[in-house]
C-alpha cells in the first residue's frame, strides 16, 4: 500500500533521441514484461552514479568500464535476477548479454550498459535475456516510458514516474524519468535503478556534477530499511535535440529546479511505495554545524526500529526520537534541542514542551505525512531525509520475499 | 518467546555484602515489584560503565556525578519510567528519590546510584518511589537476586541471571549478576541494565578496567534493534569479603575468565530474550585488518533488516548477508571474502560455493541457533556480536508497547 499522492504525471513527455523498448524474457516470473532496452541517439551526453557497496554487482562493475571508455548508445535492464554476489561469472553472463546487443545493434559493446535488480547470489539467466532482445528492439518507442517504468520493478506496487516541461526563452525543455526500489533502499550515491532523459544539450562534465548534485538531494537522502543495495544506479541522459543548457545559461538556475523536482519526486515515489509503508515521514534536521552531521542525525531517526514501529502505531512514543538523536554520534547539548512533529512542539530544551499533550501528539502521529522537524542549536547548516514508517508487512513481505 | 537455553542458574550465590530489597512502588504498573535497591557493605569497590547516547537518561547523569565523587552505598532501581528527555526537571526528581534513600539510610545523596528503565519522555513519579523505599529498605537480603532480577524488567519475557563460583588455592569466589532490556538494544559501553556482584578485593582503579574490558565483550557487542538506550548502566561490585584478586595474582586469568562468562551470559540472555525473537544469531567475522573493522562488519549484518527478516523466515536468501557486508565500510576484494552459515559454506570467493544447495542452506537456516562466519581475507583481526531475527512480533511489540 503506498502513501499519499502517487499519481503518474498527467502527461509523459517523450524526449526525443530516447526510444525504450520492452518484452518478456521469463527472467523469473512468468508473465512480466522484465526486460529494458533505452536507445539513445547519436550527440547525447549520458552521466551515471553507482552504488558505493564494496559487494557492488557484476552489471555495476561491467557499467563503470563502459562509461568510462565511450558514449553508451543502449542501456539493458533486467529485472528478476540483480546478478550480484555471483563472481567471475557473473561477470561473464553480464558481458555475454551486453556483447549480443551489440551484434544486434551494430555497435561496440562498450556502448552498452547493463543493469540488473532482483534477487542476490543467483545465476542470471543471460540466455533468457538475450532471446528476448530482438523481441525489445522491435517495441522501441519514444511513447513506452510506463511500459519501462513497469518492466523495472521488483517489490515495487507502483509504477513511478515524473515528468516536466519547462519553456525558457521560447524553447521547449522536457525532463522525463522512472525510478524502482521499494526494499534494500539506502541508496549511497544512487538507488537502484533511477533513468531520467532531457532533450536539452548538456555538456558530459557539466551533466556528471549536476548528477551528482541531483542524486545528493534525492535519491542518497531517502531510506527505507537502511540497507544499501549491491545495485544501485542512477543514469541522467541529455540528448541535446532541444537548446543548449550550460552554467552561464541566465536560465540555468529555472532549468536545474525543474530537473531537482523531477529527481526528488522519483526519489519520494519509492520512499511512498516502500515495503509495507503506511506513512511518509520527512525528517527535517536544522542548527547542525555542516550537512553531513545534520544528515547523521536525520539517517539516525530514519533508522531507527523503535521509531518507525511507533510510527507505524500512531503512537507518540516521542521519546524514541530524541533517544535516535542521542545516539547518532554528534556531540550534543540536551538543553539546546528542540523537536517538533509537524505544527506541534514535543520537546523544548531537551525536556517535554510546555503546552504539549498527549492528546496533540497522538493526533499528529495519525496523519499519513509527517514531518519531524529537529533543531540542534549548534549552528546554521540543514538537511533532510524521507523515509516511512516499520509495520507488519515490511517483515512479511522481506519474510515471504523469494518463495 | 526466547530462544535457546535461557535457564536461571540452579545455584544462585549470594555475594557477601550485598544486600538486595525490592517493592511494589507502583511506578507504572498495578502489581509489580518495580522498585529495586542494592546495600552495599563499607569495604566495596564499586564500578560503572554508562550509555554514550547524548540524551542520557537524568538518572546516568546524576550516577555519573555521584560515583566520580564517593564509592556508593546503595543503589536505586526503577523499571517502568526512564526518567529520560525529561530535561532539568528530571534531573530534580532523580535527585529527589537519591535524596530521601540517603536521609532513610543515614548516607551522603553522593552515596546512592539511581538507575531508571521503561518510557523516555514522561515525568518520574518520584514520590511513588520515595514511598516505596520503607517496604524495600525492611526487605533488603542477600537472596534477593532473583527477585531483583524480576524487579528490572520492562518487555523482558525472562529474568536474567549468571552465577559462578571459582575455588582458587582454597578460597571460594562468588559472582552473581542481574540483566534486562529486550528493546532499544544496540549498548554503547554497557547495557541498560546489569548489575553484577563479586566477593572478591579489587582495587577500584583495576576493577574499572577489567568492567571496561568486560562490556566490550559481552554487552558492548550485542545488538537487536541498533537503537542504543539513553539509559545504559552496567555496574560492576566487588565487596572483598573473599581474598583479594590483583592483576599480578598467578590465577587471576582464571577468575577473569569466569567473571567474563557471567558478563558475557547476561548479555546473551538479553539477545535470546531479544522482542520478538525466534533465533539466536552469532555473527563473527575473520581476517579483518583490525577489530574495528570486524565489529562494523559484524554490526551490519546483525543490524540489517533485509538480514533479519530472511532469519525469520529461514530463507536462506543469503545474498543479502553480502549486501550487508559489502555496505559496512570496509574496502573489500569481493574474490577473497567467504561466508559459512554453520558448517555450511554459502560463498566463496565472492560468488557461490562449490557444493552449495538450497537444501543445505534451507536446513541450516531452519536452526533455533546460527553462527554466520565472514572471513574477509584481509588479515588476522577477529571480532563477534551476537543477534537475533527480526519478526512479526517484534513490530507488534514496539507498535504496542505503552498503549
Amino acid at each position: 500500500m503506498a502513501v499519499g499522492d502517487i499519481s503518474i504525471p498527467q502527461t509523459i513527455y517523450p524526449i526525443s533521441g530516447v526510444k525504450i523498448g520492452t518484452t518478456k524474457a521469463y527472467v523469473r516470473y512468468a508473465d512480466r514484461r522484465d526486460l529494458v532496452v533505452f536507445e539513445i541517439a547519436k550527440g547525447a551526453t549520458v552521466a551515471a552514479v553507482t552504488t558505493q557497496n564494496q559487494f557492488c554487482a557484476a552489471p555495476v562493475q561491467v557499467l563503470r568500464k563502459h562509461i568510462a571508455n565511450t558514449v553508451p548508445t543502449h542501456l539493458l535492464i533486467n529485472t528478476g535476477n540483480a546478478n550480484a554476489a555471483t563472481g567471475a561469472d557473473g561477470v561473464e553472463r553480464a558481458l555475454a548479454t551486453c556483447d549480443a546487443l551489440a551484434n544486434k545493434a551494430g555497435v561496440s559493446i562498450q556502448n552498452i550498459l547493463p543493469y540488473s535488480t532482483g534477487v542476490i547470489g543467483e545465476a542470471l539467466p543471460s540466455n533468457k535475456i538475450i532471446a528476448g532482445l530482438d523481441s525489445a528492439l522491435a517495441d522501441l518507442s519514444e511513447d513506452n516510458w510506463l511500459d519501462a517504468a513497469h518492466g523495472i520493478c521488483t517489490t515495487d506496487t507502483i509504477p513511478k514516474l515524473a515528468s516536466e516541461k519547462v519553456s525558457i526563452d521560447g524553447v521547449d525543455y522536457h525532463i522525463t524519468g522512472i525510478s524502482k526500489g521499494a526494499g534494500m533502499i539506502r541508496p549511497n550515491m544512487a538507488t537502484m535503478l533511477g533513468f531520467v532523459a532531457t532533450d536539452a544539450k548538456i555538456d558530459q562534465d557539466l551533466l556528471q556534477s549536476m548528477l551528482i548534485k541531483l542524486t545528493n538531494a534525492s535519491f542518497n537522502r531517502i531510506t527505507i530499511d537502511g540497507d544499501t543495495s549491491t545495485n544501485d544506479c542512477c543514469t541522467l541522459i541529455a540528448t541535446g535535440t532541444a537548446g543548449e543548457i550550460s552554467e552561464s545559461h541566465p536560465k540555468f538556475d529555472e532549468f536545474y529546479a525543474a530537473l531537482e523536482r523531477v529527481f526528488v519526486r522519483l526519489a519520494t515515489l519509492i520512499v511512498r511505495d516502500g515495503e509495507g509503508a503506511t506513512k511518509f515521514i520527512t525528517v527535517k534536521v536544522t542548527g547542525g554545524k555542516d550537512t553531513n552531521e545534520c544528515a547523521d542525525v536525520a539517517y539516525a531517526v530514519a533508522h531507527s526500529p523503535l521509531v518507525k514501529t511507533a510510527f507505524f502505531a500512531s503512537d507518540p512514543n516521542w521519546g524514541r526520537i530524541l533517544a535516535a538523536v542521542g545516539y547518532a554520534g554528534v556531540e550534543l547539548d540536551q538543553s539546546r534541542v528542540n523537536v517538533a512533529l509537524d505544527e506541534v512542539s514535543i520537546c523544548e530544551r531537551g525536556g517535554l514542551a510546555t503546552g504539549y499533550t498527549e492528546a496533540r501528539g497522538s493526533e499528529v502521529m495519525k496523519r499519513p505525512e509527517i514531518t519531524v522537524h529537529i533543531e540542534l542549536g549548534r549552528g546554521d547548516a540543514t538537511d533532510t531525509v524521507y523515509t516511512c514508517d516499520l509495520s507488519y508487512d515490511y517483515v512479511k513481505i522481506n519474510a515471504d520475499y523469494r518463495s
